[in-house]
């Protein structure tokens, strides 16, 4: 049987604008993987009557429901209850509940129980409780004329350990036949471009199936297909991701991988090299993106953020002259900080980016988004130029040119051309 | 007139959690400027039948709809169609914007526009149109029967351009009234004891009101007036964020400021004194933060990612010994990290940071999220140490090393004690 989902978040900050509904993303990526469709995402606020008009839409047009938010311990928190009414449900104290939320209070957070907390032990008559590890709101999960409604807490941490490891195996139960997707990543061309080349495809396609989504800097494919086994909708998949592969080539630079970073964190691993970066313009955003990522020491040994041709002088050595005459954006000054940090960290590798990252263009009339990329190793230096970001804003400028960065050390390591 | 204003987002993309709803934080967080209420925030797919289901709903219960997305040259980008049918109306094409749309092709892309494109220059009769320099999809407005619709595209840059020169003038004309907030920043006290301090003020103000959010490693109280001028709202509003601000003490960092960092760097900037950061576990992150900044050179000189023990000794002159003796994560090392820091770098302070960001220990057994973080200046060093990220993830440890670095030299600035 296959189930159609509905994710109901519940929260005035979300409709305020405070944050973003991340919840949503996380539990749709998860829901995709288990083969369950969802139509729909509503957001409303802390509000009963509203939140049980978004109720009674979702059950005549879903099978499952999942709301996150309004399980804490204060007083505009009203999920349970509302649920309760709309559904007919009972809510009732569960005392075990009760004394774990006071024995987290006082080992987590080393105080008693506030009085209020008491309303998060309380729980639907008859429901499947979801116990929460890593906060004080238990979530719970109960069945009523064929819809199935999920609770969980809105705090983004709290909510992802929840999903996976209590609404996942609850919903598990419920389906059959899988969805297994791809994503293949590409930086180096854009959005239009992939889409003219692989017209056909996405468009003919019904299973598998492509689409492409459009990422900062970056560019990704999804190849989604649906089988009775994992290993059936991998038979699908296998040909169709090749064959994109074939088409676009060495712009793809992995598939089912998070980020460039990544893969040439374990490009560097593969080839036991470790890396240093000198950093201007990006101002630390290269060196933060890879330490990111678990293990970071293996292949990272450290970096300069030389802001100023003070730093760059003195930490990197980069000659005063040079800075003088070539100005601090500019290709000699990039290869002299990517020699220099190489030489002070020590490292296999070492790359370095000098630019404008705006809003003003530097003292001698560079345009914003001007950055020179550099990379050192033992073959010598590389270095090019990039028009970074293209009147996007000041962060577009660093993303991009981090990206560049990462890919041109991706190319260095795998023999590919650099332009 | 009041307006209460529905959000629809399309695109199977956000469905499917590749992407969050960034654009309905932002619109959320402009229309609440504007003194429009908003109640729901809804997602569609790329499918016109659920996009009218959507669209049906949302007339009936808010009298301003913004769709964002759909807006592509794309085959499956069929917000305008759709929206005419629901309401009426028919499309037409704007041979101006097909021009316009052709010159940011060449201009802009340097190449000519894809025949798809044209889709883009079909707009309904009878809109105001909105031109989209910062892309190729113009939106535009309608009113149909008391409604107002308006569409913008989907991608955060566009939308958020689009929105604020665009859609908010369209909107401003509609409005009366405003509401006027404030949002007070903590950093150093949990949600739920500054709830318990400011119970009554948040459960039983009507206007002005005042509610927290929970940010990660931080507390926001958002204050909230209703009034018919700005200058009437602030004179409700003023009382409110001096009371909270006595009640809470110096734990509130600022008010309408976007972060620690933002409040260091004003600070330094009054003082004109220079930072300069040391980065072990944070690899990069306060460097990236300050830098995110514009105008950060002004403060911020530069700084060492020292990831492993031989760019602490090499580039920061830690003493080997010391390294050997007490451990990369200690507060000797610390010490020795910011005092290398502030003399390589020049630097007027020195900020240094070195722990356990996890999943593993360190050697030595040294338990995840245990961080030094040492502050250097011409009166001396100073550190302390921090338990970071409560078992939460490495992301959370980095991150909240960070917000402990920064509300350090905060401290430090404005002369408030250190505990």
């Amino acid at each position: 049987m296959s189930h159609t989902a509905e994710l109901i978040a519940v929260g005035t900050e979300l409709l305020l604008g405070n944050i973003a509904n991340t919840d949503a993303q996380m539990i749709s990526q998860g829901l995709s993987a288990l083969g369950i469709t969802v139509h729909n995402h509503t957001v409303v606020g802390d509000n009963p009557e509203r939140l049980a008009d978004a109720l009674e839409i979702a059950r005549r047009r879903a099978d499952i429901i999942i709301t996150t938010g309004g399980l804490g311990p204060t007083y505009d928190d009203l999920t349970k209850q509302t649920i309760c009414k709309t559904f007919g449900r009972e809510l009732e104290l569960h005392q075990d509940i009760l004394d774990e939320i006071s024995r987290w209070f006082e080992t987590k957070m080393g105080k008693k129980m506030p009085a209020n907390n008491i309303q998060q032990a309380m729980l639907p008559v008859n429901c499947t409780i979801f116990d929460n590890p890593v906060g004080t709101a238990p979530g719970c999960a109960f069945e009523e004329g064929g819809v199935h409604v999920l609770m969980l807490p809105g705090p983004p941490f709290e909510c992802r350990f929840m999903f996976e490891n209590r609404a996942v195996p609850y919903l598990e139960k419920l389906t059959d036949g899988v969805i297994v997707s791809h994503e293949i990543r590409i930086f180096g061309m854009g959005e239009s471009s992939v889409e003219e080349k692989l017209y056909e495809t996405m468009t003919k396609l019904a299973n598998p199936t492509l689409a492409p989504y459009a990422k900062p800097n970056e560019v990704m494919l999804r190849a989604t297909a649906k089988a009775d086994t994992p290993e059936a909708a991998e038979e699908l998949l296998q040909p169709l991701v090749a064959q994109v592969q074939e088409t676009l080539g060495d712009v793809v630079y992995g598939v089912d991988v998070e980020s460039l970073e990544e893969v040439v964190s374990a490009l560097l691993k593969k080839d036991r090299l470790t890396l240093s970066a000198a950093e201007s313009c990006t101002g630390g955003l290269i060196a933060k993106r890879i330490t990111d990522l678990p293990g970071a020491s293996e292949v990272f040994r450290g970096g300069i953020v030389s802001y100023t041709n003070g730093v760059k002088a003195g930490a990197l050595g980069v000659p005063e002259a040079v800075l003088e005459e070539s100005g601090a954006v500019s290709e000699p000054v990039a290869r002299a900080m990517a020699e220099g940090c190489r030489r002070v960290c020590g490292s296999d590798l070492a790359v370095s980016v000098t630019g404008v990252a705006g809003p003003d263009s530097d003292d001698r009339g560079t345009e914003v988004g001007t950055v020179f990329i550099a990379l050192a190793s033992d073959s010598g230096t590389i270095c090019r130029r990039f028009s970074c970001g293209k009147g996007r804003g000041r962060d577009r400028v660093r993303t991009s040119a981090a990206q560049y960065a990462f890919d041109m050390i991706r190319r260095f390591l795998l023999g590919l051309p650099q332009e």
